[in-house]
C-alpha cells in the first residue's frame, strides 16, 4: 500500500457488501479514507457512517418523501437522487470506486467513474452479467482496472496473478451446490421457501439465497467470469465442493491448477480488492480468519447435476447468446425468485419460466444500457404474465 | 517460449529425474535441445540418449575401469571423469542446466553453471540443504534463477508467482504422509523393508521412499524451501495430505491461501522449470494428465504426529542450527537408511541414529564446501560406529 491511504467512494454503502467494505476500511486504520458514501433508503444508517468516517460526499438516492424528509433531519447537506451517486464515483478526491450498489442502476455510475480514471472495485453483478459489453472495453479504453468483490471471481483473479492469459485451460468456478445438493427432483418440488432460505455455508440475503439454491448465481458468475477475464464460455466450468473453502480454480494447459481456499467470508474479496496490489495483514485485526488444515480435515468435489440444476444451463446458454439474452435471465430470475418467495410457484418452476421468457425473447446484438433495461423489464412482465396464466395446481407437474 | 529450442544441460541424465527430463524434451519437440548429457556408470542408457538426442558433449563422471572399457565400445568421444560434469554444467551453447545427480557431487558444477549465468532447474536435494548457504549468494551474486524441480517446491512457486515476498505469511509444504501414517509407535517398530519400500502416492527409488515413510524427505524440503524462497523456518509447516494431489501451499498475511494441484508426476514439475516462464500445453501429448475434480473426490487434510515422525522435527532443528547441521542430517540418514534396508536396524532407528549423530556434532558457522562434505562423511562414519556399538537386540527397545 502506498503511505498515504487510499481514497475510497462506496457506492451502495448501506447493503451488505457495503457495510462490509465499511468494516475493513475500519480494520486497517490509516490505509483507507473514505471520501463518498452513497446509499439508497436506510438514512439511519448512511447517517451513522457518515458520522463515523467523516466522508466529504454524501448521497442518497431515494427520491420518496419518508426519505427526504429523515434526509433533512439527519443529514441535511447530503445530495440527493441519481445524481448524488455519480457524483460520488466520480468525485475528484477518489481513487477507487467500490460499485455495491444492486441491479442495474450501478452500472451508469461504474461508466462515470471508469471514464474519470477511478478503479473500479465491483461487488454488482448485473454490471458485468448484463452490461460487461458495454463496461469491460471502456475499462480498456480508460486503462482502468476492474477488480472482482466476490469469493469465486477474487479467487479466479488471484490465481491468474503473475501467469499469462494465452496458458489457461480453463477457469474453474466452485459451488457450495447450496441446501438441495443431495436432494432428488421430486423433493426439489416439494421444497419449502424456510428450506431454500436455509444456505449450508454462506449467510446472505434471500434472492441471493434461492439464487444459490438452484446454482443461478453461478450461473451469473460464469457470465462475469467471462467478462471479467476475457474467457470463452467453453473455458468456464462449475464444480462443487461443499464446504465453500476453495473458492475457485484456474487450470493451465500443462494440467497444473492453483486453488484459492479461505473460510468463508466476504471480508476477504473485499480487503483484497480494496489494498490490490497489496495484501493487508489482518492477524489482530477484527477480520483475522485464519484457516487450520487440520481443522478442515476435508474438501470434497463433485459435478453439478445439470438436469437437476437447470439454471445453470439457462445461464450458459444466455451468455452464449449474448446481446440482451443474459438480461433477459436476470430480469426473469428476479421475478420467478419473488413469486417462489411470496409462495406462488414452486422451486422447480424458477428455471421453467427463466427458460420460457428466453425462448420468448429477441435477441438484440449490441445492445444500448436502454436496450438491456427494457429487456430485463420486458423479462420481469413476461414471467409475472406467464406464472399467471398457470392454472393454481399446474406447476406441480414440474 | 522463445521461438528457438531451449538449449539445455542434463546432468544425471541416466536417473530417474534425468530420464523423465528427457520425456518431457520427447514431449514437445522443437522445445528444447539437448546440449549436453552426463551421466555416472550406466554406459549403455547414456549411449542410447546421445544416439536420440545427439548432444554436443557427452560426459562419463565415473573412474571405474569396466564403465570406462563400456565406454570405448558405446561412446569412444564421451568425456571421462568429473571434468565432464564440470565442462556439461559450463558448456557455452547451454542456456539451462538441470541439476539432477544425486548427492554432492552436483554442487561444484552448479556453482560452476551458476557463474557462467546458466539458468538452474535443480532436482539435487543436497545441493541445497546441504549447501544452500553458498549455492543461493551465488545466484543472486550473477542474477541467476534457481528453478525448483520438485513437486513441492514447484507448487510453492508457482503459488508465489506474481506476489510479493513480505506478504507470505507461510509456506505450507504438503506431505502424503507415506505408508506409517495410520501406525501406532509400536507398529512402526515391527516394520519390514518390504513395508516400507511400498509408497502410497508416489513410486520412487528405496532411499527416497524409506526418507518418505520417515518423513526425514519432508524435512530436507523444508529445508531446501528455506533456501530456495528465502523464508525463516517459522514460516515453513508441513501439513499432511494424502491424495498427493495438492503439493503445497502458501498463506498469505491476509488469511488467502493458493495451492497448487495436480495428479502427482514429477514430469509437471520438470516441464515447468524447462519451459519457465512459459508453460506448454500437455494436451495430446503423451505426458497428459488431466485432473477431474469429480473423480478426485475428496481431498484430505491433517496434522504431523511429530512424535511418530521425529526425523521432520530432527530436520527442523539441523536447519535452524544452520552450518554443517543439515549436511550431518543428511550423511547420517543415509547410512542409517542404508542399515535399515540391510535390516541390520529397526525403522525407529534411524531417527534414533540421526538424533545422536546431530548431537555429537560440533557445528562449524560458516562451512565451505569441504567442510560440509567433511561433515557428511563422519555422520555417516559416526552413525555405522553407533549402529555397531548397539547390541544385536537392543534396537527393540525403541
Amino acid at each position: 500500500m502506498a503511505d498515504s491511504p487510499r481514497r475510497i467512494a462506496v457506492l451502495g454503502s448501506t447493503g451488505s457488501i457495503g457495510r462490509q467494505t465499511l468494516d475493513v476500511v475500519r480494520a486497517f486504520p490509516g490505509a483507507f479514507r473514505v471520501v463518498a458514501l452513497a446509499a439508497r433508503g436506510n438514512v439511519a444508517l448512511l447517517a451513522e457512517q457518515a458520522r463515523e468516517f467523516a466522508p466529504e460526499l454524501v448521497a442518497c438516492t431515494s427520491e420518496d418523501a419518508e426519505v427526504r424528509r429523515q434526509l433533512d433531519a439527519l443529514l441535511p447537506r447530503a445530495m440527493r437522487g441519481p445524481d448524488g451517486l455519480m457524483a460520488a464515483a466520480t468525485h475528484a478526491d477518489v481513487e477507487m470506486v467500490v460499485a455495491a450498489t444492486s441491479g442495474l442502476v450501478g452500472v451508469e455510475p461504474t461508466l462515470a467513474a471508469i471514464r474519470a480514471g477511478k478503479t473500479i472495485a465491483l461487488a454488482n453483478k448485473e454490471t458485468l452479467v448484463m452490461a460487461g459489453h458495454l463496461v469491460m472495453p471502456e475499462a480498456r479504453r480508460h486503462g482502468v482496472e476492474i477488480l472482482p468483490v466476490d469469493s469465486e471471481h477474487s479467487a479466479l483473479w488471484q490465481c491468474l496473478r503473475g501467469e499469462r492469459h494465452a496458458e489457461v485451460r480453463k477457469l474453474i468456478i466452485t459451488a457450495s451446490g447450496g441446501p438441495f445438493r443431495g436432494m432428488s427432483r421430486e423433493q426439489m418440488r416439494e421444497v419449502t421457501v424456510e428450506q431454500a432460505l436455509h444456505h449450508p455455508t454462506w449467510n446472505m440475503g434471500p434472492k441471493v439465497t434461492i439464487d444459490s439454491a438452484t446454482l443461478m448465481n453461478k450461473g451469473l458468475e460464469v457470465i462475469e467470469a467471462h467478462w471479467l477475464f476475457a474467457m470463452p464460455y467453453e473455458q468456464i466450468e462449475v464444480v462443487v465442493q461443499p464446504q465453500s473453502i476453495v473458492h475457485s480454480m484456474v487450470e493451465y494447459v500443462d494440467d497444473s491448477i492453483k486453488m484459492q481456499a479461505s473460510l468463508p467470508s466476504m471480508h476477504l474479496p473485499i480487503q483484497d480488492a480494496l489494498s490490490y496490489p497489496a495484501r493487508l495483514d489482518r492477524a489482530g485485526t477484527p477480520l483475522a480468519r485464519e484457516l487450520r488444515w487440520h481443522e478442515v480435515a476435508r474438501l470434497e468435489f463433485a459435478a453439478v447435476d445439470r438436469e437437476r440444476f437447470p439454471c445453470l444451463d439457462l445461464a450458459y446458454a444466455a451468455g452464449r447468446r449474448g446481446g440482451t439474452a443474459p438480461a433477459v435471465l436476470v430480469g426473469a430470475d428476479e421475478t420467478a425468485v419473488a413469486l417462489f418467495l411470496a409462495g406462488k410457484i414452486r422451486l422447480p418452476e424458477i428455471a421453467e419460466l427463466i427458460g420460457a421468457a428466453l425462448e420468448r425473447h429477441t435477441v438484440i446484438a449490441e445492445p444500448s444500457l436502454a436496450d438491456v433495461q427494457a429487456a430485463s423489464q420486458w423479462a420481469q412482465d413476461e414471467v409475472a404474465r406467464l406464472a399467471g396464466e398457470r392454472p393454481p395446481e399446474s406447476h406441480a407437474k414440474g
